[in-house]
């Protein structure tokens, strides 16, 4: 894989299990089917919205082999080397590259709180221990600490990162990203939000890696496709739709259920709905959505026009 | 091990490496050996400060194998499996039995924003899939999020939690804690202030987990047993004189050394100049102490009285 | 004035002083004339750029009085009633209204930690309490509450709140804003993010309240003039321009500085080397900017081709 | 007034509303009395408990006029001077020394975000320009900055500053300002925990600071008084009941409930159990608490054995 290939909407697939809690290989090649069939432009596995630290080693590497054979090729297939340091993430990327992964996806170090040098020194040395590309993965509402755009910056100067995944939801520095290295054509940037994928695109972004992509696949790319084509009517109404579909990650608001689990669980639940995977059970100790909550789940799916998959 | 061994002063005990950032099983032998002199009731492996989430799998096994076999049984020997969420915290906690420990020790589920149901699922589960007892490692700061009093008191009570380590640095809601379950003389209760430890003794704490105590163990054991001698003064002038000592974890204030490596960092260094262990290596991404810092660390334990150990 | 007379550039005019801490009223003059003569549509009195915080009751009221009668009626002028809660609100807010202003521009309650309904109950009776129209003020890096968008919803449903200036820098949460109110023309949204105008008008903004608009208003003006014409290239030059202006607010980068001192600040330094007032000092206790921190913030300007005002 | 006079139980006395939100001096009145007769060694108005920010200026210089003429001289009254700046907070203590205040306590400068250096100049001006002594009051939870050791060393050691109400919660740092100032035998330093009043005694506080102390100022007394009698289980014995007293501020936990209403309002509404004040009258926009509320409140205190005051 070249870093150009990079582009367009590379949903974070979710890791669909099995009611005693193991991944189910046939619902995964099912939904990991449901996105190549909408026309996805690359697969992350193992990323937040997959549950990745939800699953034992031995299911990480089911997904990815799972991937690797369902893609075969078609498009590229990025895996998160979730883990807190860099020796962790390096023995964690290894392991991917030998299942065939084309490209890795990497946290700010966290557990410890790192500055910007200790931050360049976790990528530079993952970069030279691996052999894929490493695509830089900003979330500090997991890990508490934002990459800077100056460590940003002397990575992709440096080639340590091919990329950026920005789910930070500060839109303004995220446009100081693109402009700070509008100079490196290679370096790829996308947004993981799922609700400003148009604007992100509008801001020279390469594509959006969006949650919510699960439950409608072929709505990110029609708009990525009407944006590639300079449609921005088409893009604007896409993503107003998306953005009301959004509405399901807040139907499961009860004390007993925790923000991931309401989110990565309305996902799987849609998913339910839709009938591409068997069951949303979540990965331990996240709560399960009650059938109360399916159902309107259900209804915000009608509303939006998406049914069963045929 | 009976939680009622569970008692007295448990230093979280750092982590010797060679220059190449392997585990020094040398430096490591000493370290231990150091601290079973010392008189400590027992040994915590895999902490923060011993810098668990910078150490390789097999590094770890290192850490705990070498701990068993030079402890021998003559004080109880517990290891940090350190991980996010239940399954993943599971399998480490299983390999870690394998190799002999007698006790667990597990944060609440992170990167995810756990509800208390889900913490307490957490926890339950846990102890259901394992043999040793587990206890509860507290520490918001790290992880985000805090281990509410009705969540400890519901795992207190159903003996799915043997204790509690609190790192939390609240002290106000920690003395809730032991007021909570003062009806379950089980149930054992540490500190990880090292700055508080005389509090939280004197509050009905059963011990602490101090990170300065790889520095200076025997000042920690000479405090505990003046508390159990009824020795005030003895008490208060030891953790006096400790408050001072844990300056040297501000040494190192430049913006290329985070928190982490900073006051890890300094345990190590002190123990460099203490000629317990070789070198004060951090793990990967942290930024090592420099030779003025170092210089600066060994001046405040020359005030302190704290010279290289026979 | 009515509501949809709120529109466009509304800059949230800088509070200049003399040597010894007094509003300077011939250089507050100057500011005004020199927005006005930019094209601005509105005026912000006493916002968090103006430094309401770190002025008296008498020095606030000097301001106003100023702004009133230099605006002269030609664009509303609104301005910060500035205060914790609710009558502390509405005492100034009617203070303000003897001396003319056009409109009010209030926060969350904050140093409590208002729930939702307390929120809607601090607008409500605000509204009912004073006679300008109160546009609601959401800034949680100042205030720690966020105004949600139920709250926001219901308020604008009841007319307590006239529209919404932004300056939470949450981009996907404001789209939201605009998308759940669309169906209530005259409620008028601002962002108050310099960095984001061209994004906020693109979502269905009304208009843009930037701090850096006090540098470069006729830029910012420029800007919408373009959006409004339907040159989307025009738009985003400006924009690009006013994102490398911002430059300037990072110029104070040490210790002694608070962030609030080294941006404000930077504004203030801007419009001295602009020739438009006369010195940058800060109201107490913020530092102010060195000669070489000025040295640095005009060569920034020159690089920007923003000179000397003639 | 000198410093230290600054001692013993000095509560942060609530502020009682008449139904249509004006200050009630009579219940004001019987109030500071209450306090009086239990004990108390003097009195601190417009502090957070008592609804400073909820106050017009008009209300609160009412509230000073009362608590000079009831104390009479008898024991210090302080006042909050609770205000953003400097400057402001200079009009606010003059205002308040003209009633007859005996001291002052003053946040770190807020909403602006301070360095330190800034948070030194705030308390230096703050000193130079009234004439009655001045309290450090740190509260970070409220106004988002924490006053650094450092800070205050270099304001004690000047005589900015007389003393310190520490309501941090961070009780291993507040050990460490008691520590730093052992050689200033006039530094004063007050805990704000009601929870761990007894604590901050034994490590060489001089007194407390407590909002629960509204009430049972009769049990914080004994506490204070049993500490310099040197009866340690007393102490002890008092601090816990109390404990489990604070129980009060969780009742009204409901969405609609902020933080603040729910703890400084269980204050008030056991001021009418025990028949102290008429009504439980929050300050806008604060939700009052229900009758349901009123009555489990009144529960916990009859567990406590405290009834209506004679």
């Amino acid at each position: 894989m070249s870093p150009a290939d990079l582009k367009g909407i590379i949903p974070p697939v979710s890791t669909p299990l099995t009611a005693d809690g193991e991944v189910s290989v046939p619902d995964l090649e099912r939904l990991l089917a449901f996105h190549l069939d909408s026309g996805v432009h690359g697969l992350f596995m193992l990323g937040s919205t997959s549950e990745s630290i939800g699953l034992t080693d031995a299911q990480q590497e089911s997904v990815i082999a799972t991937a690797v054979r369902v893609a075969s090729g078609r498009v590229p297939v990025l895996a998160g080397a979730i883990d807190f340091t860099t020796n962790r993430v390096i023995d964690r990327a290894r392991r991917h590259e030998r299942l065939g992964v084309d490209g890795h996806v990497v946290l700010a170090p966290f557990y410890i709180k790192p500055s910007p040098a200790e931050i360049v020194r976790h990528f530079t040395r993952i970069a030279e221990a691996v052999s894929a590309p490493v695509m830089a993965y900003d979330i500090p509402g997991a890990v508490q600490t934002k990459i800077d755009r100056g460590s940003l910056r002397i990575l992709a100067q440096a080639g340590a990162i091919v990329g950026l995944k920005d789910s930070s939801g500060q839109e303004a520095n995220f446009r100081g990203v693109l402009l700070d290295n509008a100079d490196l054509p290679e370096f790829r940037v996308f947004t993981g939000s799922e609700l400003m994928a148009d604007i992100a695109l509008a801001l020279g972004a390469h594509g959006c890696v969006p949650g919510l992509g699960n439950v409608d696949p072929a709505g990110y790319v029609r708009l990525y496709e009407a944006f590639i084509a300079g449609d921005a009517t088409a893009v604007r109404a896409e993503q107003d739709r998306l953005y009301g579909l959004f509405a399901i990650t807040s139907v499961a608001q009860r004390p007993e259920v925790g923000w991931s689990a309401a989110a990565w669980g309305s996902f799987k639940a849609a998913l339910v709905v839709r009938g591409v995977i068997a069951q949303a059970m979540p990965t331990a100790p996240m709560s399960p959505l009650t059938d109360d909550e399916m159902a309107r789940i259900a209804a915000i799916l009608e509303a939006a026009g998406l049914g069963p998959v045929a």
